[in-house]
């Protein structure tokens, strides 16, 4: 298994790892199979859309409202992230990727995107290839 | 990796493709393993749950609801359909399916549906079987 | 692949799987691969987060809240269930997670956890791993 080290600047933003999950899934030496991006992380997530930076500012905004922080979460009492980690659970925490011919297949607009919804902070994501 | 072609004829509707994705996991010859059933898309979904056209008009109304078309996106103005993305978002776009004595391993009331949120497209899912 | 048996014992519960999901990706001999969490149920989801009893009641009250039971879903005139099969679909129904030195490999704070949204039932999970 191989990490990718992300570091986070902002409470909320979101990150374009394709370029390190394509180098992770090189160094696997996987040719046909499929890789896991997996995020081992509570309040962040992993989606697969398009990269462009006004939809990622939409991506942010209908998950603010969609779980508002400092709803009354009893979690709130532990530590005030509670819409974080809703927020994760409601998009996707890990993404299940094929790989051909020793790359990452991808659609023409997707792009694997770091989500991170309670930063900033020290990061990783962890890509497991498995196939031949 | 096989390729499901399909072909929506409405803006926003859902496919039972259970039947195409049984038939790519028969034609890759694995006996035990999982199945990626990967949506190469950025504005259409893949669920597992049960086929009942009534919850298929509920999901879609759902999805309305919960992020409404032209509320503002800012992704709107390159083109206006972000509402689509973040519904895909909102739901799964692809699944993992086990394959158990060379057939796809599905819950009774289950099926797999392709949901269209931005049609009518030519559309595609990529299925990749990994195991023995 | 292996099965693990559940049992609910009201409407809306969280269980935390994470130690049955290791014995089963102990049991499978894999030493280095992925483990498919597969939910066979189409009102019940499968959620890798932190397990803290507050969390879990906020989830069941986000999800209630963002997918009301009763809201005048169609497939509530076959079985008044419609929003249990919604909720299910805004969380995730499986997860995919690695498989390292023979164990499940998971972050600090992640738990597997069993969400059932239409009990009391006897549910199960499916665990398929691949790998070597």
């Amino acid at each position: 298994m191989l990490t990718v080290a992300l570091s986070t600047d902002a409470r909320r933003m979101v990150l374009d790892v394709t370029g390190q999950i394509e180098a992770a899934v090189a160094a696997s030496r996987v040719r046909d199979g499929i890789a896991l991006v997996f995020c081992p992380h509570t309040t962040a997530a992993v989606v697969v859309n398009e990269m462009d930076g006004r939809l990622e500012q939409d991506l942010l905004a209908w998950a603010a409202k969609a779980v508002p922080e400092g709803a009354g979460w009893r979690h709130d009492t532990v530590e005030a992230n509670a819409h974080a980690h809703l927020q994760g659970i409601s998009m996707n925490q890990s993404a299940t990727l094929p790989v051909v011919g020793g790359r990452l297949a991808l659609g023409r607009w997707q792009h694997v995107l770091f989500v991170e919804l309670d930063g900033p902070r020290q990061r990783e994501l962890w890509v497991q290839v498995v196939g031949r």
